[in-house]
This record gives structure tokens, C-alpha cells and sequence, in this order.
């Protein structure tokens, strides 16, 4: 008999039990935001790869500027202009200058860059230095921002927009990711009908298929659905071993009743290994972990909210694993408008609004009797209460992992 | 002369100079995550539409189990099992009760549930309670979580993968959402190639039409490429006029050079009003913004970390305002690992990555001279230093913007 685990040991569990599928493709950094990167990045090239100036003005040697001031100007010989987007095809010898625009290329023999402000151009082919330089003033070298071996990203972490313009800047226009892992989603139920049907007596809406499609999605996997399955053993086989044979993960939601559930766990002892029957947390007890091979079979509760945490708690994280991600999930910072209890002897999940209130983030938990709709629709993040702890008092600082 | 404007002054400015579009279009509720609501979602039916039990047991009436134990249970009469899925065609009646499945109907006259551990059924059609039920116990009654006419959603969110699932479950398939608005990004100056050519002497990538490009489309907007423009004020014009014509908003960004920024106000100011000329933030200081009609033209700096900043500051809470979208953006706490000077006269932003430690969250502040690609690869977000402060030190608690 498996014991229950607590959300800390199923964690753990996951690195030990699965690893990354290992499967790259190549994709356009235009459409690499969002996945998972599969390769180290390292500059090739100098970023930039001449000398440049972050003023408009004057590029000079600053020797020749020491000690000049309003009073005093320095006066170099204007030896030209360089245009932007072309190379600075002259260099400066003593007491000369060029004119740069902000970006341009410096030429060679020149070691600063003094702003237009400080000088004035007599017109006469000389220009008046008012305030003196000091060398590497107002300039980016070559290489200054990147070089070649310079690390630029690395493989697990999921890539920003930022990324992609930091790509863009070293020319990486083709990069490898980890494929998006493919995910079985069957929900179980004699009681569940389509969303878009109208319940007869004693059926509801099927909500789990449409959540974890959209959470899976959101998350950088690819959900792929087999709809709703009846509380039937052989059907039960029949679909979650057609899903296994297509799929890198399975995700089996629902099956309220205890033969649905023992069913399941029977198909997985047949197709591999159960791992897990049940986590310490409310909701979301009745959570199942197994493989098939290297392949995941997950059963989550019925109820879309517990099947919501669960998933944010322990599936997402084992995707992650399965596509190499190394990166970690934010928490915000917030303060509970109401005191929340528990003293259930296990963790507890509680979806929170949260609202800016005079500089401080407010978050109010969401309590209901049933709240299966209440505690998705209009949610913000969530927040969890230990098992040793009773409750959280007004006022307590908590962490909530925002949606 | 226009002044240059504090971030504060320039968020307040956008409600009062620009208004949502107000355009809509119909989605399935499958395709609506990410999507700004444009209409208010109120309940039409009861979720669950009939009494439900939240545990496998015996629905009964708790009145007849009062005062039973272990060692006295109150003997009931089996009178049937509801079946997952169907109605609970029959009723009980006085010391009667029913098998139910969690999640299964009530039969009438019944007015609470006890878990299975707590009975035992003796075989002869009758079955023990061995502890006292109450009114109401384990049950979920008809419209206890969502009833026709209960507010659902409200329009202005971006809907999250919970309200999707929210949605399935009162039968909202499809749903209104704000059309995306479409963004024309126009990069100019001379010295910018494609990213994926390889620069010449003088020359660098261009790293804003990618970068913005990816922005905009995780904020959920459309953008639409205009490619590089030559630092040209005839060109400029043809192309910003295009842009304008085809889009809801147009962002150009470069023109490092004072010519192009000037060029770019006179062509905004024949198209429209120019509202602002400069943020006083660094970086990101030469920022403009106008509009065309009802149309918004933004000019952002040619530096990417810059136009970077400034687009989260002001150009993403813009295009919201443009889609009707209300919903704020949140901040994590953070502590600082080293200290950070600020003494500019005008607000700082600097870029960070985040890490936890021990519990706590650890923000490092990027530094780089140049700070091109060093300060968006991998970037976790940003932070602001106000502008009459001086720095902040080792070990700050700062609120960061993840991106």
C-alpha cells in the first residue's frame, strides 16, 4: 500500500523518477519566446564589433582637451564627419577632431567622445572644446557588450521577449528548444457532459478538459485532448493506453467514485509503476503518480479546483522536468485581508484575489461552501498554509504564486 | 516647447488622451485565454443544478441518525443507489436512506450525506449510521456556487486558464474580447541590418523590431512589421502615414540620430498633436508620443534596453487602454544583493535577475557599461529607483517587475 506524501515529497520525487525527454527542435527566434531553450547560447561575435559613441559630439584624443574650459577652450582642426551606419574611414592624429552621431563608428587615434554641448564649431574648420575628456569618455568599445565566448544564455530557462531581442543582437537567428511534451488529457465520469451541452438531471459540465488544456498551453506543452471516458475499467484501458502510445505524459482527471479510482490505479500497476496514491493537501487528496516506462500517468480529483492545484502544485513541475526547464515559478507578496483557518493535518490551497491598495498588495482569499466556480473565475493567484500551522491571522504576509 | 514628463505624469496622461477602441470580436471560451473581456459574464443557470453529495456514503435524514454511535447506530432502510450521472428518481422517507457516489444526486427528502466510514451495511437492506449527521452536511445545494444572475467575470480582465475553465462550467462557450490591437513597428536609422545578416563596418543589428515585436504579442497585441526605415524624412513620412492608415497604433523606434527625432515630431505633428517630447527616466529619456485622430504615435529610443523600459512603462499600458483592459500589472519584493546609485535628477530603471535563497527572493542588478545584450539576456525584470533618491543599498527590499 502506498502511503500519502506530503507536496515537499512529491517534489522530490519528480527529478528521481523522470527525466528531460531530450528531444530538441530548431526554431526562428522570432517564435522562440515562450519556450524552453535546449542549448547553451554563446556569443560568436563583438557586440558592437567597432568602436562607437553614446553622444552626439566630438570624437578627439583626450589628451589634447586636458585643462580646456569655457574660459579656455581647447581648439582642435575638424578633420570630418562620421555618418551613421558607415565606417569612420580616417584616423586623428594630435589636436584634431571628428564629428560622431550617437552610435557612430569612432575613428582610429581618437579616445574619447565629448558631447555637442561642450564644444562650438567656430566655422572655420575648427572647433572649440569646452570642457576636457578623459580617455574612453562617452564611448563603447568593441566587445565592450559581447565578445566571442561570452555566455549569453543558458539551456533550462524559458525565454522573454528580452531573450529574444538579446538574439536578435548576436545574429542567433535559428535556436534550439526542447519540444513542446505532448499531453494526454482524458477526463473520467458518467456525470460530465461537453461544456458546450446543457446538463440533463444529475450531470455537469465537463471543466477539467477545457482548464488543464488551457493551464498545459499557457505552461509551453501541447495538450492533446481525448475527451470524456465513461466509468467503464475496459474503456479506461482502451483510452488511457491509446493516449500513452501517442502522447509523452497522460493526464487522467476525474473518476470521482472509488472504483474509477482503484480502476485507474490497476491500468497503471498493469502498464508500468504506481508511484503515488494520494498527497497531504486540501484539495487535492486523491491524486495519483505513475510511469510507463518513462512516461507519466497522472490522475487528478474531479473537482476542477483541487485538479487546478494539483496541477499548478506537482504536474507543471514534472512537464518542466520532462522539457528541461530549470526555472523556478514566482511568488508575490501580499497581506491577507481576512484571517483563513486550517487544521486539517494536511497543506491547504487557497485561491486569492489581489488588489493594489495604497502601495500595498492586498489579498483576499476566496471562500465558498462548493466553490468550484467561485474559486476559478476572477482568481489571481493562489497561496498555501502549512500543515503544522492553524491558520493565518489579518494582516499576515504570505507568498501567492499569481496565475 | 513641449516639457519633458515624469513616468507618473505620462501614465496619467494616457485615460485622458486616448480611449478603447471598443472593437469586439466573438471567441470560443477554448481560444480566450490571454484575451481581454469585453463583456460583463453573469451567470444564466445553476452550477450544480441539482443537491449534490461531496462524499461516497448514505443520503439521508440527519434527523433520523441523531444521538447514534458506534455502539447504538441508527438503522436505516436501503432503499436504492444513485448512479453517477442520472437523477435520484425516488425520495425517502422517514428512517430511509440512499447510496450516493460524491458527486451524485440527492434524492428528495434526504437532507444530508454520511461518509461511507461512517456506516456500515449490514446485508439484509439496511444499512448503521454509526455517527450523527446534520442538516446540510456533505451536500453542495442547487445554485450554492453560482446562480442566474451571479456575476462571473468582469469585462477589462485578461481571462487566465482558470476562468476558461470557469466559463466551461456555466456554459459560456463563446465569449466577447477585445480585438487585438494592431501595432505597426517601424525600426529607422542607417546604421541598422537585419538580424540576420551579418553587420558591416559601421553597422548593427536591428534588435527593437524583433524585441518589440515579441512584447507586443505577449501582451496580447498584434503587431505588424514596417521594417527598417532609412534615417530619410520623406521616407519616414510615406512610411509612418502607411503605418498609421493600416494600424491602430504606430512605434518607431531609433532615429538616435537628432535629425530623425526631429523629423519624427514635425511628421507626427502634421498627422496629429504631439503630446510629449522626452520621459524624464533612465534610460529612455528621448521618448515621444503623439497621436493621429484617436491614433497613437510613439517614438521610442534607439537603444533597446531603452525602448525596452519605455514600452513597459508606458507603451504596454497604452495599447491596454486601447483594448479595454484594466487589470494591473504585479510587482514582486525583492531584496537587493549589492547597492545600486542613483543621482540623475530623473527616475532610473535597471534591469535584475531574480533568484531564491534560503526563502528569500534576491534581486541582482544588471550592470554593464554598454548594457545592449548584458542587460536583456537573461533578465528577469526591472526595477525603478524614484528620482529624488540616491541609490539604494546591499540588501533593499525593492518591488520588481517580472517580465
Amino acid at each position: 500500500m502506498l502511503e500519502v506524501k506530503t507536496p515537499a515529497e512529491v517534489l522530490a520525487m519528480i527529478p528521481k523518477e523522470f527525466r528531460p525527454l531530450g528531444e530538441t527542435e530548431t526554431v526562428s527566434y522570432t517564435e522562440a519566446a515562450g519556450r524552453v531553450l535546449a542549448e547553451d547560447i554563446i556569443a560568436e561575435e563583438y557586440v558592437p564589433d567597432f568602436d562607437r559613441s553614446t553622444v552626439d559630439g566630438y570624437a578627439c584624443r583626450a589628451a589634447d582637451t586636458f585643462g580646456c574650459s569655457d574660459a579656455i577652450p581647447a581648439i582642435l582642426e575638424l578633420k570630418g564627419e562620421v555618418l551613421m551606419g558607415q565606417d569612420a574611414d580616417f584616423s586623428l592624429s594630435r589636436d584634431a577632431c571628428a564629428y560622431v552621431p550617437t552610435g557612430g563608428a569612432i575613428p582610429r587615434g581618437a579616445d574619447c567622445a565629448v558631447m555637442i554641448e561642450y564644444t562650438e564649431d567656430y566655422g572655420d574648420g575648427t572647433v572649440g572644446i569646452l570642457k576636457p575628456g578623459a580617455p574612453g569618455m562617452n564611448l563603447i568599445f568593441r566587445g565592450d557588450d559581447v565578445y566571442p565566448g561570452k555566455p549569453i544564455l543558458k539551456a533550462g530557462r524559458v525565454l522573454t521577449s528580452q531573450d529574444v531581442g538579446a538574439l536578435a543582437a548576436v545574429g542567433k537567428t535559428a535556436v534550439s528548444v526542447s519540444r513542446r511534451v505532448k499531453v494526454g488529457i482524458l477526463s473520467t465520469g458518467d456525470e460530465l457532459v461537453p461544456p458546450d451541452e446543457t446538463p440533463g438531471p444529475g450531470r455537469v459540465r465537463d471543466v477539467n478538459t477545457p482548464l488543464l488544456t488551457a493551464m498545459l498551453r499557457d505552461f509551453g506543452a501541447e495538450p492533446v485532448g481525448y475527451g470524456i471516458v465513461a466509468d467503464d475499467e475496459a474503456l479506461l484501458r482502451v483510452k488511457l493506453r491509446q493516449a500513452a502510445g501517442e502522447c509523452d505524459a497522460v493526464i487522467l482527471s476525474g473518476g470521482s467514485s472509488v472504483g474509477v479510482k482503484d480502476a485507474a490505479c490497476r491500468i497503471i500497476e498493469e502498464m508500468g509503476e504506481l508511484l503515488l496514491h494520494g498527497i497531504a493537501v486540501k484539495p487535492g487528496k486523491p491524486a495519483i503518480l505513475g510511469k510507463a516506462g518513462a512516461k507519466p500517468l497522472i490522475g487528478l480529483p474531479g473537482h476542477p479546483v483541487a485538479a487546478c492545484f494539483v496541477t499548478q502544485l506537482f504536474v507543471l513541475p514534472l512537464l518542466g522536468r520532462l522539457m528541461g526547464r530549470t526555472q523556478e515559478d514566482l511568488t508575490v507578496t501580499a497581506e491577507l485581508t481576512e484571517s483563513v483557518g486550517a487544521n486539517h493535518g494536511r497543506e491547504q490551497i487557497t485561491a486569492c484575489r489581489l488588489r493594489r491598495e495604497g502601495g500595498r498588495l492586498l489579498a483576499a482569499p476566496i471562500r465558498s461552501k462548493a466553490g468550484l466556480i467561485t474559486q476559478l473565475a476572477g482568481a489571481d493567484g493562489y497561496f498555501l498554509i502549512k500543515r503544522d500551522c492553524e491558520g493565518l491571522p489579518k494582516g499576515a504576509q504570505i507568498q501567492v504564486y499569481p496565475y
